[in-house]
């Protein structure tokens, strides 16, 4: 089992950005707790982040053919990018929406996700351990039913 | 610690309706491996389901002073009632919302819930497992923070 | 042939409230002329009325297996509850909206239903002589296709 | 008793459009139902198709002083005319507003009628049988009140 | 001078149709009046009235180049015919919008002219003053300024 | 005289919930000042609370015919419930609007009542004086026209 | 026969402000042609212009019992003064809602008029002759009914 | 204690101004009514009432540091003027919003109020009982806490 | 291959009609230039131009049968006939929607069009060009695949 | 050079009302600290305040021929005045919108200027100091080009 | 003649994303479709695709001074990069707007191009066909007229 | 003191694109005039253009520790970027807003700017001498209060 995780911009801060709403972990100790959790489970994992909406969309797209499932915390480009989204229904591997906080809780611009509608399901506001709860979620799926879908709008 | 689980309306269906949706698990299952789950971590388990908005808001009342935390699938009534949503705000305990699907890959009307913004956190569209996931999530939030704050609007 | 017939909050004044707008028929006469045109169809019949959001809840949920089609009126809660329109999907009974007025001669909150979209039919106007139109309907429905759908949305 | 009855544009095409939609009656079979009908209940009628708006505008004006009730089927013009509007309220016969399908259980702008709010009542979904529902209700309405009203908004 | 005056759907029963909102006055007195007050002002005039949007189109492309302004009162076809709309910009021809009443005192939907941001002058709620109003008004701006300009949006 | 009180969801937990909101009073302290205040006005009084909105539609139609005038504090379902609304409508008893702490102060969604236009008047924002206030209102309009009506949207 | 007509800000500056739009006959130049046309029907004319909104009120108060119609002019204040929509309904007196230009095209926010509902008619687009208009219509008007209703919306 | 009253345009023709909707109590009237209540309380008042913003404006600033408390009823100004409230703002004086009728039962423009959010409570719909209530009002706020907090967005 | 050509109202004044936006060509002109290279591929053509709505439906529906495919400019109606909708899908002939200009570059109600979504392609802006390219593509398409779906919204 | 100051209603107040957004300098001290930079510069400046909407009319347009540029401050009429707007458009005179605080970072109503259309420039945020940078800007642009132009929407 | 074509994020995958939607053929078949096109007309080609909003702005800054017209495919920032639309502006080089699909018939947030209104033309709907079309449409516009117009909004 | 000046999509074609709205001199130019102002007034400058979202975000992440304000001119990004906006919140550096043109003046999409309730100022309009004034503007702030506050919404 592979799983892709994709991380959007400004979480390269983590840990230093507003610790009072983001925690003081940074995003290498989430990584490493994924990574553990993975090895646990028996999964392999990639691990991308960047603050460029272009790179995400290729690393998104070269999750196909090659994942069987994907975390992704695209960050505010959840809330802004259709390329993003075309670049989730391109590679058409099932994926968690994942957010260390709840965003559904913030400002208004941030309750409109672009990419809810296509997500398998969604793990939020929890830190850290988001991640660690929707990569139980997408391997508990994914042994489930051999393929869960990618829902199309 | 004592964890509060609430389940609205036509719940009680549970792998009876729609199962091509919903999974063919009932609700009774459910509940057994949340409480096998519960068992593992330690922690103690109620649980209420319900079809009449006055029953769900009497048993989230019920919730202060006795649970530490709580998992809130309204159903139906995430989406209309604001005196479920007074109700959770009365009891004053942390929640996760739960749902067994992904509300925000369905119709309009579901993409908007009453819940989000009080909530701790949200996992949805793992079916059962979303539940158990949900319990591992509030648990560590309930021992990572002694006390997680029930957001006010 | 069975049809249940659901009957929402404040029509058990019929008669009484209102009567320029709703008649002078009370609900138990209302009931009479129905039963009476079904015994001449052949057609059993169920009747409820409650004031109650959930009783009518697990009424729809009662006609599942046990009733061929439905007559309902829910009255305010057309309007607003999402748990009747879950309700009427996890029933799967085909059904006709029956109302007294017009709805859509009305005040702009009633010229929304929450279960149009799920009708086969829509029968509305004609005072008491609306539920014994619908029942001809759902019969003619019923008789003409073995089993006319319930649409999802 | 005289009962005109109107239909809008491409109902000349019933039987032949869409039939898994419409049904495979044509229009003249309609029509023969509802003379049927309409016989039994010892009143007139008069027929009137066309593709044309302002015959249709014509037709209903046509109706001034010499029907006592009507049938509209506007058909798209249902959504769109105001003009079809006016000449309702300028005829000032009472009618019921027929259709063969569901138009609330359809796309977003079949939702909204122009004359809901001018109709004695509505009956839509069963098909050819709306018709003869349609007519059986207004003919009560007009023998159980001298002249019902024809609602100004 | 050349007048050319358009009536839009319905006005034929201008006497007959509501009376207590348009007045008893045919539309016949209606032309009569408008034609005195040309003759005294040594205009000339055309009239035309039609339940068909295409005639009414016909008939405001044939002003082009035959008169030097015009008065449109196109009834219903005010609010919804983007097809007069356009036939009023092919025409070219500077014009008022004349009402019988004040539309702009009635329903929301009347409350929107797709006509007003093209007319020179607007003359309403005078009832069959509004047209020898708005005759006046025409032939003042024409004497005024050799061409006053149609807006084009 | 009497005059019925109607209080609606969560109101059983006044001095326990959100207590820098809405005051340390319980509610059996705030019925205790307002039946000490209709005793000087030598007025009786009925009282309800739920949290069901069906019990508290039956308690609504109970008044008619029974009081003379009423104070409605409906909580959470003065915004959500089109039942309620009905219910008042079906009771006919004029009614004063009641909160303790003033709605359009707070949240979007509790500026919108569903009671307001229909109430005789409204008294907000004064903790339990606000129905000691209420009381005295519907007594003076009561005594200064003998039926003050009940508006109909 | 008493007309008062009021003018609102800025009309001070005409035949200065823009002359390409407003033309450049002054105000006092305007006064001078309606005047002349008051004279020959044989009416009485009275006079305002402010920039003041408070003066307008008590102005359009002062017309009330004085005088027979009115020619309201408010300028900017007729798309955002409720206070002199009040003061129209305080004084009523029937008016005619006049324009120099034709406000319904111009920009968005000039064409909600908080007037025009009230209006007995509207006259817009003709310059200064747009008065002169204006004063005939209500003239026509008050001989025509003896006391043309002023609307309440 | 010295409570300032603030009365805003029109309020001069109160006796006169539609008597069906505002009584027949002249302004007069109500003044004396609320005297003779602060003198049995033992308060102090000021009092004005003006057509002009400016005035109204001046006269709030004028209750900072002189007026425990205020009752505002700005009549048209509730819904338009910005300055009417950051006049309210820079007073900084807790106040009681008052209106004659239910402002919430009336058009749509009237219910919105740009002051309900800062008021500490709201009476309305009682004639001129409601400013002798509202005066209760305060002066059991002010009493019952040292200084009741003006609201800010 | 038969291609029906359908165009809607004013495009008969094509090269009068403001020359600077639809150019000089006549629609004459235009048709001999789609002749043309419908003969260069061997197609079949045929030709309405009407400013009757219900000509056109009519038109659209008698291609039903007959014709392969369809270039449809419904000019105005484009953006207001529901009754051209429904004929197109009635006809059940793949086409696509032409325009001389761009309009999506014009005002906002031609930016929505109820012909685009059921269109197989869109060409538009470049004035005759337009129809020769429309022509080729639907052509393309054609021979591409037997049969291009007409999409149903 | 002259410029011409405006300033807006409870501007007056500054340094008393609500220190903590607007700042402890007094408006005569910001005035003094304009005066001071305009003598630097060589420029001649008026300066006014008022709370009442027609005095700031009458002072806008009094700038028409006696100023180069203006800073206009207006406050809450900022969000509320058409009439202001109007008299900015009458009085030709370029200007900058001052703000002492950032508008676009308060509440919504806050958010939309009627004159930032109109504006050369806007400067806001800097507290007293937005004044002379503003006063810095007018001058450059002035002395830059011969006449910045008045936008027109 | 220099033509630019312009291929926006996730056309890389064309081929292999969504075959059913998009077609079997790869993005270099078709831009040898494209170029065998262009050598036919003796037009010269430069084609770049990138997936980074950032490369797509310098890549249309670049066709400045050096392309004649432009194909523009800008794929999902077509709806949402106004970075990209300043390009175009900055550019000022004609272009036709070019889709594989029609975009207007597939989800609401794919039918509001920023684009659209600065097109001269927009060809979509014909897979691969639909570049060669744009291509033709464009060489024929700018043999046509010398330089036809970048619109401006 | 350090301040850090961000420049978006499209400015480095400033003194090119569109010169009659965004003036001649190039975006070297305005950096020479505003490192010219800070060196006068002791301030240290950094400056960065990008047309790559990402390379801003970069950029200003990179000014977090580093800067003790900034000017951002974001561009095109201003208006559509969540991205640029986190940046900025996890930079935690108070800046000014700075734009050539006043963009509250132009199209629809120009008017919402998700920066502006962030910044502690904004300047706009001026040009070139928009820069130089907010550099002013930004040191005053920070001498005149050791470190204002970035606005969280």
């Amino acid at each position: 089992m592979h799983i892709g995780v994709i991380n959007g911009p400004n979480l390269n801060l983590l840990g230093v950005r507003e610790p009072a709403r983001y925690g003081t972990a940074t995003l290498a100790e989430v990584e490493a707790a994924v990574r553990a959790r993975a090895r646990e489970r028996g999964a392999d994992l990639s691990w991308v982040q960047s603050n460029h909406e272009g790179v995400l969309v290729d690393a998104i797209q070269g999750l196909r053919g090659r994942a069987d499932g994907a975390l992704i915390n695209a960050a505010a480009y959840t809330h802004t990018s259709l390329a993003v989204r075309d670049a989730v229904l391109a590679a058409g591997v099932p994926f968690v929406e994942v957010h260390l906080t709840n965003p559904w809780a913030r400002e208004e611009e941030r309750r409109k996700s672009l990419l809810s509608d296509l997500a398998a399901g969604i793990v939020c506001g929890f830190g850290a351990a988001s991640y660690v709860l929707a990569l139980d979620g997408i391997l508990d799926l994914l042994q489930a039913r051999p393929r869960p879908p990618v829902t199309q709008v």
